[in-house]
């Protein structure tokens, strides 16, 4: 089959059918997006990652040990625990120490033709969720794994720096919640996305001397986290969504002095991103830049580093 | 009258006596503490003091709007809030943007023969604690800070790193709580105080690969930090107790990836260490490394910087 592999290379080419082991399943990939943490596989994050990337994305089963499940439309829950270990038994797969990860972490992912996925990560699309939205369904679960940490309402102003494609879902789920938001950015066109939707925003150098109970560090870029450190109220919070390949510098002593909470957050839960999908419109169309065959797929990462993008989505054809 | 005084220098000197503004209590100091945060001031922590340093002090009021506290012996809490402001209205003074700190930012301290300090912020001390620990009550205040902010119960473990000072409060603070405490430190002796109060000790240095519920760094060392943020399990708790000055180098990634809860924790509340001091013996002696007069603050400052020493108490006869 056709497939994007990254062995300190990234190359499309063709590599063997996956085996699907027992208790998987097996996914003709329909479409998959790439996501910043692709880019930084490629920069090393994931050190010894070699392998076919690709985590967000839906498709149609083609194989599975229930009959039931043949020809459905499905997604997949990113994080295969081991299932034997105290966090997996706490339902804590996602933070199992001896999980693999989908196109990050020792198991292949979704950028080609099929995917082998444990049958218990497969998640249904319901009829409602047409293709492009279902392929935010992971990247929601991401910002939507926010709420679940922590208690955000209408009493509450919130900062999201970031308007890139983290940062748009971040706002939206934010909007949701009827805190008094805003989010910073750099690039006057994801801002202009942003206001459409009626979201105040501003431009991440001119945020001013206003801090704000909570601050979401959604950009990425390591200048912009003591930026938020400073922009959080004493005793306010902090939420981390960005990971960056290598240490940050940070200084600290505003986290100690204004005894701010500083909260990590990563992948969310996809029947909490599905449910919102169904009880919200989200016009997820409106954050795809571009769509690329399989076999462009370098062209589709060039293109998806690009300041000016938002979602590129890759079609399996 | 005689003072410790730090203009980018430390020296004994004669300086003219305080001069009580309208609201301040004149307190003849009796006793007075070393910090890390003295030291750190020293270091430049706090750029721009200049005067006498000095924040953890038992005393006796020498004058007093109210003649009722005349002769009262007291110490005091140490942030001077605005009083206006939208925090200090919501009784969170220590957090004032405009606030003025003991011996540490804007105001005069207490290792001095006198100090003065607003009515508001004098803490009365009950008969039944003595000089030597009342001068406990700032420190102790920090370390209970901690469970005003996150709670913890005897069905968390947790590693408080630290041996010092502060370390030594906090385990006496954590043990209160029935948590399954371990404190890892790097100096036999003061480990071997803790191990004699019944706590469960390790060398810093040994480790090993145990996660915890919550990890409190404590130590002041920033190579501490690293270790810190790796010793919480997935979706735990980091309590960072300790001030760097300038900034410090972290690989925030396992914050993210781990979903932590970094805790910044600093001072606490006065009535709440009066009450803990009331509740539980704590046999504070043993925490006084050495005692010196007002003469011989420049030797007690050294004598604190010492890596085997813990409280050097300052007399001022």
């Amino acid at each position: 089959m056709k497939a994007v592999v990254f062995d300190g290379k990234l190359r499309v080419d063709d590599v063997p059918w996956p085996c699907r082991a027992k208790g998987d399943v097996l996914v003709r990939v329909s479409t998959a997006g790439i996501c910043n943490t692709d880019h930084e596989i490629l920069k090393g994050y994931m050190p010894g990652f070699s392998g076919i990337p690709g985590h967000e994305f839906v498709g149609v089963v083609e194989e599975a040990g229930e009959p039931e499940l043949v020809g459905r439309r499905v997604t997949a829950e990113i994080n295969c625990g081991c299932g034997t270990c105290e966090l997996c038994r706490a339902g804590m797969q996602r933070h199992c120490p001896d999980r693999t990860v989908l196109g990050i972490a020792g198991r292949d992912g979704a950028f080609a033709e099929f995917v082998c996925v444990p049958a218990e990560n497969i998640v249904r699309v319901p009829a409602g969720i047409n293709d492009t939205h279902a392929v935010f369904i992971e990247p929601l679960a991401a910002a939507l794994e926010v709420l679940e940490q922590t208690s955000i309402g209408p009493e509450h102003t919130v900062l999201v720096i970031g308007d890139g494609k983290l940062g748009q879902l971040l706002a939206l789920v934010m909007r949701s919640t009827g805190c008094r938001l805003r989010v910073a950015g750099r690039h006057a066109e994801k801002l202009a996305l942003l206001s459409d939707a009626g979201i105040e925003t501003l431009r991440t150098d001119r945020l001013g001397e206003q801090s704000y109970d909570v601050v979401i560090e959604a950009s990425g870029s390591p200048e912009a986290l003591q930026d938020a450190v400073s922009r959080v109220r004493p005793r306010g919070r902090l939420v981390l969504k960005s990971t960056y390949a290598g240490g940050v510098t940070v200084d600290l002593a505003p986290v100690v002095v204004n005894e701010l909470t500083v909260i990590g957050s990563r992948c969310g839960r996809f029947d909490a991103a599905v449910a919102f999908m169904q009880s919200c419109p989200l016009q997820l169309e409106r954050l795809v830049t571009a769509t690329y065959p399989l076999d462009r797929a370098l062209e589709a990462f060039e293109r998806s580093a690009r300041p000016d993008s938002l979602k590129i989505l890759l079609d399996m054809g």
